[in-house]
């Protein structure tokens, strides 16, 4: 029984994962603490009923340093001494540049929201994670932060958030081999492009594709998760480094 | 005749490109606008002697946006109608983390410097950069953006440098695809490790060999240069993308 923190599980993705956990035994899943930056939605609010119990709402804006070490007291208190096992950095947010990256305002506030604040709620879910049994830390990205890929993705009209996930894997492949030896496990996904709000209608896949292919890589075997000195994966529903 | 704008060129390797560019002739090199943002140090001043007019010391503090603007209008009237043929974005900052990624505290400030400033002088000079002959903007990277060669730099106490740099070379395919139909030629270069107040004296290589090895590349044809969807190439010395 491993518990879970999944940031922006106010909709979309975040939603969707802390719903498949639910579904999931108390055996297999004890806890999922679920933070949302507002109000919780219907769905969400019928979610934390049904789970009697399993599921805590946290509210945090991941950009909020005090914020973050708040949510960090509300999740320790509620884990009673044991260690959280995995921890969801999905809070993004992305932009819309159609005059492309010459025209591209949002990047300071792309690149704070994407890597910088994943980069804290990291940091200060450290000490509760180096408790957990699982120690993993899932970055969600996107295959269009690869540069390799980059004249494929070229038509989405997303520069900053392209940039962004860049820095992540990045910063996940410094995280990933700094913390191996205590036997850390970070990655990034690429949940493929999902039918949300985010995503939009057009997109390839149901947000149910996304979260399961998800939650698959979260159930392999760290070791085999672990950092590869390999060129970045051209599949989207697998991880990057 | 090309005009090449250098930003960070008060010391290191923007200083030794200001001075590799002096040396050749005015029929080849007809400006050099040399960016720094502090005082010029002698050895700048004794150049810009030396060029008799050639080199243009211009202020600029890169992460001031009215800065930016006001280079821009300084270094037009002096072109006096011309474009500008080269733009290098050389300023960077990098940072030290001992302890590595989870101690990483000036994360927002170089990514701020290293990505998001490269961004808005390329953009302020893009004007006349279209009236330039050369069309061409160099982005000075490093290896250890690479996601590729991450084990590799573990050893090296930049985490926050190497996240940049991978923002950097996405930023740059972005730009690169963008505007290869205007006759663009965006590329990130790693000039290798060099014995600067940066790479610090334990550095594999003299400057002067990583500012010939960057003029080398400047000199290629643009096409050559361009976009390709490669991953990213294991030399120090030649172009990422």
């Amino acid at each position: 029984m491993f518990s879970y923190l999944i940031t922006g599980a106010g909709r979309g993705l975040g939603l969707e994962l802390t719903k498949q956990l639910r579904q999931r035994p108390p055996s297999e899943v004890s806890a999922i603490f679920a933070t949302i930056r507002g109000t919780p939605s219907e769905t969400l609010q019928e979610l934390v009923v049904e789970a009697q119990g399993r599921i805590v709402i946290v509210h945090l804006v991941v950009t909020e340093k005090e914020g973050i070490a708040a949510a960090v007291d509300q999740v320790k208190e509620k884990l009673d001494g044991r260690g959280l096992d995995v921890l969801i950095n999905n809070a993004v947010i992305t932009e819309t540049s159609p005059d492309g990256a010459v025209s591209m305002g949002a990047l300071r506030e792309t690149l704070q929201v994407n890597v910088e604040a994943g980069h804290e709620v990291t940091v200060a879910f450290l000490a509760l994670l180096r408790e957990g049994r699982e120690k993993k830390v899932l970055n969600l990205s996107s295959s269009v932060g690869s540069i390799a890929l980059a004249r494929l993705y070229a038509v989405a009209p997303h520069p900053a958030y392209k940039i962004s996930k860049a820095a992540l894997n990045n910063l996940t492949a410094q995280y990933a081999l700094e913390l191996e030896k205590d036997g850390f496990t970070f990655v990034v996904v690429s949940p493929g492009w999902l039918k949300t709000d985010m995503g939009g209608e057009y997109a390839q896949l149901d947000v149910s594709v996304g979260a399961s292919a998800v939650l698959d890589v979260i159930a392999r075997d760290g070791k085999e998760l672990r950092f590869r000195d390999s060129t970045q994966s051209k599949s989207s529903s697998t991880y990057l480094t």
